[in-house]
């Protein structure tokens, strides 16, 4: 194998003066430790290879770091920071660094924190952010600057951006406000503003793309699991007894498939990325019959985003659209939960039955991070820094096979990170959880 | 960049018979599923590169999965676990995940558990395993089938392999085990016996090199963490309060730097692989005196391993030497302890002082692990378990870059994973967690 | 104050032979140490007194512990232990330690479980217990001998238990189960049966009489607190936010109301003792738009019981009627969510508003016990031990004011445990968690 | 039984206007639901009786809430609030509630924290204290008006106490600051000054008489526990291992008793208040020996104060004595680590053996209440206000028998709370712990 290596570039200001780091008048920090990322610094983005396949080039990603130069002189740096969408383990943490780094690191002094998600540009009052006050906040679940969905307008927040002067911002929120960051970047760029735009993708439900995982995914995947072992117990503890355990989830199926593989007390776990169907071979109901039949009892973990494309849908669910076109989603935990004990009392009506239903989603999504997301997210907001001192902008940070990278945002918004079902790795944490392959039983 | 790869190999049994891998009979995994790993599916061991020098060949292991074909008739299998050295969180859910894998799996219906370490091949009786018994011990702490260190004894080990029929051996174990199994190895491959020796790193310093981390490692700086918070608990409510915290790592300071980068609540953390002094300019006291005059308190994480070479030794010290030939080793939390108090009470005899000393060795290795190691630990067994099914031996299966690998069990053994102080990751964390770089200090 | 004291007396077994307690073979006990509790030992049941008013008797109960003579031949007891109704924490404590103190303390050696709660006695087969198999039952959430609810079929049951020849039976459950034991306990009296019977009241919503607390309690309200504090976070980092928690108590509200006073996050706690009402002055929607207005966001925790009669009930809902002949039961979360959105949108449907709502129920009742309640656990099932070994039946074990009693189960299966918002104690409450008085205003 | 009860008579400023309490402004209490308590109701003290011995007269204490009239203008009340000793879980809870309940319930306005202790008094600048600055604390560990031992000097204090006008002082400790509590409640009355002097005995030890139990206990209790399943684990998991863990409790045994109740997981739990001993017939090695025989491992708890008069003392610490003229305490733990391997190292010099030994004391006392004791603090917080604006001095507010009573302050700093060995309840836990009775062995 000897492959050529293609370098994602990324967009910089310009147009302004490079001047040494500060971090070089810094007593802690010399030269000599290689304190410095040189931009031929990259980091691969693939590392699992079939050598009999040569052709595949290598594509690599600007790693991250403190530059010995940087683009801003920190006294003049007006920085904003904004979290949107949905609650996510660690948000406060990557606050609090972007704060703390800021100051201690970079000399910077003018901080502002912007409530309740993109509204709050141009509806609310900024509120100035320093170490001291964002001391503990990396122990407090959910965002103490508020967060909200929509809200975007992007006339309204670049004006905001240039009518405060804010010159450094930070976006902190799902592919949606991702996609938002990036018109905010055009329009700052087509204004010709010199403001560095950098996004942190916070998703739960770890559905973005190129990344390893998302921050604050496996504090949730924790909660889960005790989501799934309460189901476990209420289940073991019944005759015939199903814990269903509904997880968030839209599009993707990774907190359900990593809880089922953490927990290991799971029958079966749905996932939006794969078919399922109930009646008949090879369904869901005749693999729960068998379970039940084995060992008294059966949990079934769903992801919120699996069978919608079975979940009867009346008349207004069958027109009904959301913001995005598409069709309204439905509760699948909760049609689960009745397709079940319709199934039982049909077949089975004199024997006892259970079925207990928990979907712990607020309880997953408002906790503290963990210890491995805090060290996560701390890493996450330090590589930001780094990068928008050194004058990049457009881009997002993350950890690409355990390194901190650079990667242009526009790519970040436009990548989704689906569970691949056809990839060995899919086959084979199936073949750990022991659970049926609905799709081959059903084209089979 | 377009550089050449070079493939690890792998020891592999010989003279056995290929055959289809039983899960080929299994309805649940279909090869147009992609299920299989094949000998030409490689994970790449470096991911981080400098550009501008293009002459670094590329060093590839071969991936871990299942294997269309192997060399044991699982009927005839007979299996054999061993657990050595300290706890760690896990043990017991790569005992219960090897177990309950090869007997699912591969039909595999003999498995035993070798008591108490090493020792136990030849002195004790080993236990039936099968997945009813170990069905609920991914929710333990420590080791069911009990551990020990030494009672190494090549010749009585691999004669009891050998009369007990043993013909797939899992070591669990750290790095001197490691360096045990790579004997045994050795002479099994002597004796020409037909038996897959296969290693399974476990280190809750996670100071093995190579793989990504060690199984129990998040789960250690988690509950690390917890014990950080509380001495910060201590040291802000007392007057000039210090929280000292003992961390394990004899040659490797990585639980103490994780911890310190999960918890921000430390101000100074010292680990075996960096130097540092207590008096004078630059050193730790003048360091501290400083943060308990601008904060009321200071929080301090030491490594078991740090400080060996400052701290005095007692006539008796200077000569006792451990099993390896090493310096015995003294203890640095309750020599930091004294040393402190004895600082203040020189410096500053009138004011108030207090140092709260906590080590939470045992309360840190002795937990269950948490989802991501228990998950960890799942895929670990199950990788193990597949490429001894193949037929390779004396290897390890561990995570590079995020994907499961197999490394021969020589690499592994000869490797260690140390904190590189020289590397601009160390310096970049170093500048987040904000602590004084005593070797500079002390060069300069 | 000088009142005389009356004493509530319990059924005994009779015409059986009275034998010194095995104990006093055991070298551990000695007589000298006041071992033996004596039937002259009673517990208070009142010590809150207006000493103005004098006329109040004294009420108290024998007081629990080993007696110094037995009416149980050891050899020749055969005990059964059976659970009732829905999942509370500590339940395999208490079947785990029945099960080691009549074998340890007693010599018993014929302990059974009957699965699946009553109808177990008489449609599955009883499994045999020793202290070997339940060693570490009190580490896990829910019942290992499984439980259901109904079932309840007289003959059937005390045919059994004599057909099985069962001496000893220790029924583990709710009000329903209770008056289910008293008739057992007529039924077996009537027959002239030598059975002793004991109830052990479990009831995670604390509604049972005359005891303290009910086992399993004290968790609950600790995980409640963390589903509370969930929602807090929710609401916080939402612009108008609402938290909404339903918790258990479909009576009473005594989960609700200490995790309110346990979190102090709660705005308002709503119990099925407390009327409220939503609209106009002084009610819900009045006090949490003020709520909103001051503080941004407001939580609100609903006990499942409250509100019941002023749902609203479509024509269905006000025929059917449960088991007991009441009205079905509605869910008030799911109704306040609905009507607190409905309410906003048409008082400010310009403004954000989110309602966050937890079901935590499953999380809270399968959790294992915490170690207060472990603590409870253990002593409640030794206190049942030496009262059945004695000889005493129709009873239940409890703790008042702090001390283990016995007290007739009639009594125990009649009586309720009520908030009593007349009471100086609920007005105090009330004080610390200022929250509106609904009752007042709407009288007022 | 008919016995005459007698009142114990609380300390009441004179000389005050009576007031009616603001309370009855308040809209939402109203004297018809009974929320005031008269001078009249009171808590019985005892309510375990011998009915055979009528000689006994009852005891009652004057139950605490709040009063129709009170003695101080709240406008002109200043407060002073202080922490001392060690920590214990809940001590922000105390302080939290103490400023809400002051501020929000009697519209008080000045309040003030002393910080570090009694030398905070007259050697640091008071902090102002107010809803919105504690409103978190309850959820921090510690006490973040810090706190220090010693540094009582009465008329230092005082005399800051009539400069700084404060008229309600809050003094949060343990028995030696009970006791100086008694001495400025003394010197305050010789001066006859008009201040409230209130105590909140906070013990983690649980050593203080009179109250059912101190704060924060059960929260220590159940983190002892997780020390003791750490310990368990590592014993577990060896071959003949003993885990040894030391906890809190100089002169009494309460949390090493309650967290072996709890664990189910001790072999043998020694405490201050019996003896015991090591060698020979009924000794704790040949206790341990046979344990180990029969199990293969061990779980020691030894709560700090035991053993004292068992360690060999070298000549130093014959001479040198404590403060209060004591011998210096020795630390039992490490002591009774070295003795166990020297016995097993001379008995069974061949044998494996491993005492893992864990002192988690600070791990325990530093973390946050949980949600049985966060509710007791609050309550007993809201009980010292409404006393002390009632007019009551020289008191402390506690529960008896499970309600809130005020007990003169005297009598509680002269007694102790031991576990009574003579007593039938130690008799009896000591059955449930199935450990050996030193104390008759060793007299017999």
């Amino acid at each position: 194998m000897a492959n050529a290596t293609s370098i994602k570039d990324l967009p910089s200001l310009t147009g302004l003066h490079h001047r040494r780091n500060p971090l070089e008048e810094n007593p802690f920090f010399h030269p000599s430790h290689g304190f410095y990322i040189s931009p031929s610094d990259v980091v691969l983005s693939q590392v699992v290879y079939d050598l009999s396949d040569a052709s595949q080039p290598h594509v690599a990603y600007h790693r991250a770091g403190p530059r010995r130069e940087i683009l801003y002189e920190p006294s003049s740096v007006k920085a904003a920071i904004v979290t949107c969408g949905g609650l996510c383990p660690g948000m406060n943490t990557v606050i609090r660094e972007l704060v703390v780094g800021l100051w201690e690191l970079y000399g910077v002094r003018e901080i502002y924190g912007i409530p309740a998600g993109y509204r709050g540009f141009y509806s609310m009052e900024a509120v100035e952010l320093n170490p001291k006050l964002v001391h503990n906040w990396h122990k407090r679940g959910g965002t103490v600057l508020a967060t909200s969905r929509g809200g975007f307008d992007l006339c309204k927040i670049v004006d905001a951006i240039q009518q405060n002067g804010y010159n450094q911002v930070y976006i902190i929120g799902g592919d949606g406000t991702m996609r938002g960051a990036v018109k905010i970047f055009d329009e700052v760029s087509r204004r010709k503003l010199k403001v560095g735009i950098t996004g942190i993708p916070k998703t739960v439900d770890n559905d973005v793309g190129i990344i390893d995982r998302s921050f604050g995914f496996q504090t949730a995947v924790e909660m889960a699991q005790e989501a799934i072992s309460a189901a476990h117990v209420e289940a073991e503890s019944a005759v015939n007894g199903i814990g269903l355990v509904k997880l968030m989830g839209r599009s993707t199926g990774h907190i359900a498939l990593h809880a089922t593989l953490s927990s290991r007390d799971v029958d079966c776990c749905l996932i939006p990325e794969m078919g399922f169907y109930l009646e008949g071979k090879g369904g869901l109901f005749e693999f729960l019959e068998q379970r039940l039949k084995d060992h008294g009892h059966a949990v079934l973990v769903v992801a919120e985003g699996a069978g919608q494309e079975i979940i009867p849908r009346n008349e207004a669910q069958k027109q009904e659209r959301d913001e995005s076109g598409n069709l309204v989603f439905l509760d699948v935990g909760v049609w689960l939960k009745s397709a079940l004990k319709e199934w039982w009392e049909r077949e089975h009506p004199k024997e006892l039955f259970t079925v207990k239903y928990i979907d712990p989603t607020y309880m997953i999504r408002a906790v503290p991070a963990n210890a491995t997301d805090n060290s996560y997210c701390t890493l996450l907001a330090h590589s930001s820094i780094h990068g928008v001192m050194a004058g990049y902008t457009g881009f997002v940070s993350g950890p690409i096979n355990g390194n901190y990278a650079y990667i242009p945002l526009e790519e970040v918004a436009q990548t989704k990170n689906e569970v691949n079902t056809s990839d060995p790795k899919w086959a084979w944490v199936r073949s750990v959880t022991n659970q049926p392959d609905f799709e081959t039983n059903f084209k089979g």
